[in-house]
């Protein structure tokens, strides 16, 4: 409710600068990318790391929005929505049907990365502790599935087996990764306060991830088919929308509320809810909830990936030792996925499809660098400027390398079958 | 990119909260008003005011949400929206068929109001100076057109003659009014220092707002279809709803740059786009912007709607002086605007609805008293506690009283279109 009358900008204002500015980006940048063969997402991240970089040039005038912090919720927002969409894609049986393999899947993704990253840390970073060595490791833990998801809604392949196994990996081993996260956050706390580590918060954020999960999805299939009963009693337009955006966001809510990503809740919100819910809305006439929310999306996920590259510091790349530890970091979290297909074996599935689809480290490795910025260990950061920086280009290259990537394996795998 | 590990609420969560509670009230509160024959939006306002008064009965839990800004911003954005999908349904050459009734109202609308409240303030308040009186006046000026438009749009009504009128008019003296409040808050800050008063700055602010409206509808209506002819050939998902939106967006950002507020833009770009412009995109199987962009409205516009009822503090109810300045201020609003129907003498207009149509002031009117609360005159403060909450009280009542009676006024003209 805030507004000026002397002619300078208000908040909303800068939003909505902002909005068209990222809008009009991702709109370009994402026509560029498709005419040279690539997803949409590829172009927006670009675009998100030309218009980030854009001071470089002298330019300064958009400079603003990368610090906005409405323009950074909406890109939550953004994301929460994708993964909703995503995992409104598949059902609970579904994932049971792809569970076994998104399991093993998940462990060796985040087993294999965690030892590379803590290798590369002790050779690069000598001088550091075992308590660097093991944040570095974690930070290449958690794949980001938004990019996955995307690139694979880009190609028209969000319901291929092999997206349900890497959908499925990437959201357990969000959970891993977090689970990781808040053990080596724990045991970092404790030890700069001279305490020895208490297996009691490791266990419990152990159990609260999975007690979320196991409660939401039971719960959520038992109740879900009565609330859509009631709702769709509801007189008044937009209830079908309202309701499951509800469903969405409330879920979203609960998993932040127990110390896990939101992102982990509106995808369980979305394996929930099935087309038979909807049925009430859809035999009177209201359109389908998927064309309902794809607008939303349209408006709002682009803000994620553009603003995801506008936080990408080009300068870093400038210095040799951030270069270096960028680059090793980089391979050990390409090479350390690629135990995935290991996670494959003996099924009918593509492999290496399901490796190159765990490789992209987006929001989630960004929030493990931010959370080290602020651990200390005897008087020093865990993450210093150089490493945060080396963990940010990690983060954009093997997201900025996944989308062609994946389309290339998927693209050969369609052709030859028999590779699989 | 903000998360803790700990498992207390980032800003996300609070606003994945604040939104799965505010669309739940909202689909609620409107179904019970659709069931006991009112629009939808008067259901949540009200259910607003109840979320914003649940700490009176010791309930807490939600008293976080009124005072979140993004929340904030994402209702304001709503309403952006919804000035956008309203101007969508009429063209400039429908405005200039109503421009003369509806500037005439306009006028009308501004001028009696304007002196009413003057009056009032006069009596009630005889301690205070003119520059009181003036502001007291100038914050009864301006319609809130989002309230009328959305009750036009919940009984199908936003193509009448009489809604064009409406909302012509009701933009119109947005614009007055917020000319007046220019012009008022620059004399009370003038007097403030012991200056006189800036006829330069008058002018500015008044030349400003009339450029950029005759600069965005001339320039839109011969920019538009040639941005809509190279945006249909861009690649990609989504092209159609984002243009849009960048022009949604974009005027928005414009008309707060200058001083304005941004659902003027939004009203303008929604002027300037017609259907003709999307015809490519339609041409090739793309859902038409209508229904691309209601599931947006459908997301974001109640949240306008339930956040403006959460500013309502009823303990103002129980101070008597303040009943007094309220009640009386709310009957000058209410009356003062039935001189619009003067404006529209002699032409075959239902004068009634259009007296009744420009009765509420939402946004418009808080924002004024927002600005009356910062403003000093002789070291006193000009819109004290009280006053803010007696405006705040005709904006509610001026807003609640709306949607039944004009409901009530266009069924009766529907019944007995001699009554014309």
């Amino acid at each position: 409710m805030q507004h000026s009358s002397d002619g300078s900008v208000d908040p909303i204002g800068h939003v909505l600068l902002a909005l068209t500015v990222i809008l009009a980006a991702a709109k370009i940048a994402g026509h560029v990318s498709v005419r040279f063969g690539q997803p949409a997402v590829l172009g927006e991240l670009v675009a998100g790391v030309v218009l980030g970089n854009l001071p470089l040039a002298g330019i300064d005038a958009f400079r603003g929005i990368a610090e906005n912090p409405v323009v950074d919720i909406l890109a939550q927002l953004g994301v929460v929505i994708l993964l909703f969409e995503v995992g409104l894609e598949s059902t609970v049986r579904d994932m049971f049907k792809v569970g076994g393999p998104s399991v093993a899947v998940a462990v060796l993704g985040v087993a294999a990365p965690f030892a590379l990253g803590w290798g590369v840390s002790a050779w690069l970073l000598p001088d550091r502790g075992p308590y660097v060595h093991a944040f570095l490791g974690a930070t290449l833990t958690a794949t980001s599935v938004g990019i996955t998801a995307r690139v694979l809604q880009d190609l028209g392949r969000s319901r291929s087996p092999e997206a349900r196994v890497i959908l499925g990996a990437a959201v357990i081993d969000d959970v891993l990764g977090l689970i990781i996260l808040a053990v080596v956050s724990n045991i970092i706390t404790s030890a700069n306060r001279g305490e020895t580590v208490s297996y009691g918060a490791i266990g419990l954020v152990f159990g609260t991830a999975v007690a979320f999960l196991f409660t939401a999805l039971v719960l959520g299939v038992t109740l879900s088919r009565r609330i859509f009963g009631v709702a769709a009693r509801l007189r008044g337009s937009g209830v079908l929308l309202a309701t499951a955006l509800i469903a969405c966001f409330g879920l979203a809510y609960v998993a932040s509320l127990v110390g896990l990503a939101p992102i982990v809740g509106a995808y369980a919100a979305g394996l929930i809810l099935e087309e038979a819910h909807f049925r009430p809305f859809v035999n009177r006439g209201e359109q389908q909830l998927e064309h309902l929310l794809h607008p939303i999306s349209a408006f709002l996920v682009p803000v994620f990936f553009v603003f995801m590259g506008m936080h990408v510091d080009l300068t870093a790349f400038a210095r040799v030792n951030v270069l270096g530890l960028s680059a090793f970091l980089t391979l050990a979290a390409i090479v350390g996925k690629q135990a995935c297909s290991l996670g494959a074996l003996g099924r009918p599935l593509d492999r290496l499809s399901i490796g190159i689809g765990m490789i992209p480290r987006g929001e989630v490795g960004l929030i493990f660098a931010n959370i080290g910025l602020s651990l200390q260990i005897a008087g020093r950061r865990v993450v210093d400027e150089g490493v945060f920086s080396a963990v940010v280009i990690m983060v954009i290259v093997t997201t900025m390398v996944t989308p062609p990537a994946l389309k290339w394996s998927l693209g050969r795998s369609a052709r030859t079958p028999s590779a699989r």
